[in-house]
């Protein structure tokens, strides 16, 4: 991986961790075990991705970067909510997550149920409150785009049509909208938040909008073709899961060349789609090259 | 029940029931069953107290009646959220709501998991919409008023302290605590909402809100006492529920008559808070006393 596009994808999850240890302090009460599973699953771990996409689209826009921070740690928390509930038994039934036990595991369904609740509640709470923009116009917008990416006819819906397609084959234009909804709206809520953030004008949201629902899909394809082609040691967790559950992918109804062709051409676009903001978006532009090559 | 409080519940439950309709709409996709579990849960069932409360607040301040039950609709979608997942087998595990089978076992418990996720994301896009508001201000305002009212320090975190609790007795204290967290806050956070759209003063909407807290605090008794005194014929549910479970309540820990009167004084408080803003509060000073003495 290119070396500056590394140093800043650690400098954005260090500082979107310690974000969200300061939004989440552990509790006192009764209540303390959700409050533990949240600290859980939403801290330590995971490449946030995501909270790089909103502080690198931010400081584009001269976004103070601890209200960036925010709106990353927000991300991040609704990106947990989703993996938890995902993880459920009634869901994806999995138990290990990030090598760690999945939430469930960890404490017990209910409290992973209420975690994964308070989590969204919180990632809202975070966008609304006046430490995250001084600008309550902009705070609202931010609200509702996190909303209309994650629920029935965002994240939720895609949750839902891979949950009724379980056994059913998928056709590859229903594997794409499947995945646009699931993993791909919350990736360009991310890429334009930073837009929102900054105030900058319609056209800029609706570009750095593209970019992020293409990198999304190219991330998506990516993530299959490690599962279909890798090995465990090699990306981390066991490898060839999808093809044993019958998981419709691209990568299944394509074929390895074709998909891999497919998250190329997604990749190209998506950097093309920001070439009007010149160097600022640099870094943006190698992200897109890292998603469709990396190894785990 | 006095003849106008009725007609004006009636009104209220019209009216954000329409909303809830106008906001849900039925859907084709291949995510429709999820969205027909949210319309399940949602629509066409329960006393819509909370809503009440929003508008009647809302109508002390001459706010529109549109915009009002639009966050009426939004509550009653937080509320249906908490309902789905606290049937779910891993936490109360009911098989029945209303009379009707609960959501997970008229769908199935992945789309009831979702289905509930999904109402709480609605009803926080919901608030921030331009529609409910012209002032993004209030509109922020909602969305954090109603995010620390439902989350971990609020309702989850009062679903978690039943959750841990059970087998275990607790003192007075604690249940107190516990339903001011589990079912006060949200009946807060609907008392305040009307004060929030009319962007009333800071002092009258805590007077709204020390009325709400006693007020759910009195109902949440008055719940009690009816599942330990009332019939099933008499309720419309099964009576003696509690008990059965070893569920922790006031009634268990005070008895039947410490506890009425302990329902009574709420009551009283809460209705002489409101004494301040004369006839127009008459409304919610009659629910008051429905709220202690309604048969079911």
């Amino acid at each position: 991986m290119d070396a500056t596009l590394a140093a800043a994808l650690k400098r954005a999850a260090t500082d979107v961790e310690a974000a969200l240890n300061d939004l989440l302090p552990a509790a006192d009460g009764a209540e303390a075990r959700v409050i533990q599973a949240m600290r859980y699953s939403a801290l330590g771990g995971g490449k946030r991705l995501r909270a790089f996409l909103v502080m690198e689209g931010a400081s584009m826009f001269g976004v103070d970067r601890r209200c960036a921070a925010r709106v990353g740690a927000a991300v991040e928390m609704l990106h947990a909510y989703s993996l938890i509930h995902d993880d459920l038994p009634a869901m994806d039934n999995d138990d290990l997550r990030r090598g760690k036990p999945s939430c469930h595991k960890a404490f017990d369904e209910a409290t992973a149920i209420l975690a994964g609740d308070a989590l969204q509640t919180q990632a809202f709470e975070v966008l609304a409150a006046p430490d995250t923009h001084s600008n309550s116009e902009a705070r609202c917008e931010l609200v509702l785009a996190l909303a209309l990416a994650s629920g029935a006819h965002g994240m939720v819906g895609g949750q839902e049509i891979d949950m009724v397609s379980e056994g059913k084959t998928l056709t590859a234009e229903q594997i794409t909208r499947l995945n646009a909804l699931k993993t791909g709206r919350l990736i360009q809520f991310s890429a334009e938040a930073g837009a929102i953030l900054g105030r900058a004008p319609t056209s800029q949201r609706a570009l750095l909008g593209a970019y992020g629902r293409d990198l999304g899909a190219a991330f998506q394809i990516a993530d299959d073709l490690l599962d279909a082609t890798g090995t465990d040691a090699e990306i981390g967790k066991t490898a060839g899961k999808d093809a044993a559950a019958g998981k419709a992918t691209l990568v299944a109804v394509l074929g390895v060349e074709r998909a891999r062709a497919q998250a190329a051409a997604l990749a190209h676009q998506a950097a093309a789609t920001l070439e009007s903001f010149g160097a600022k978006a640099g870094l943006l532009r190698a992200l897109v090259e890292y998603v469709v090559t990396r190894k785990k």
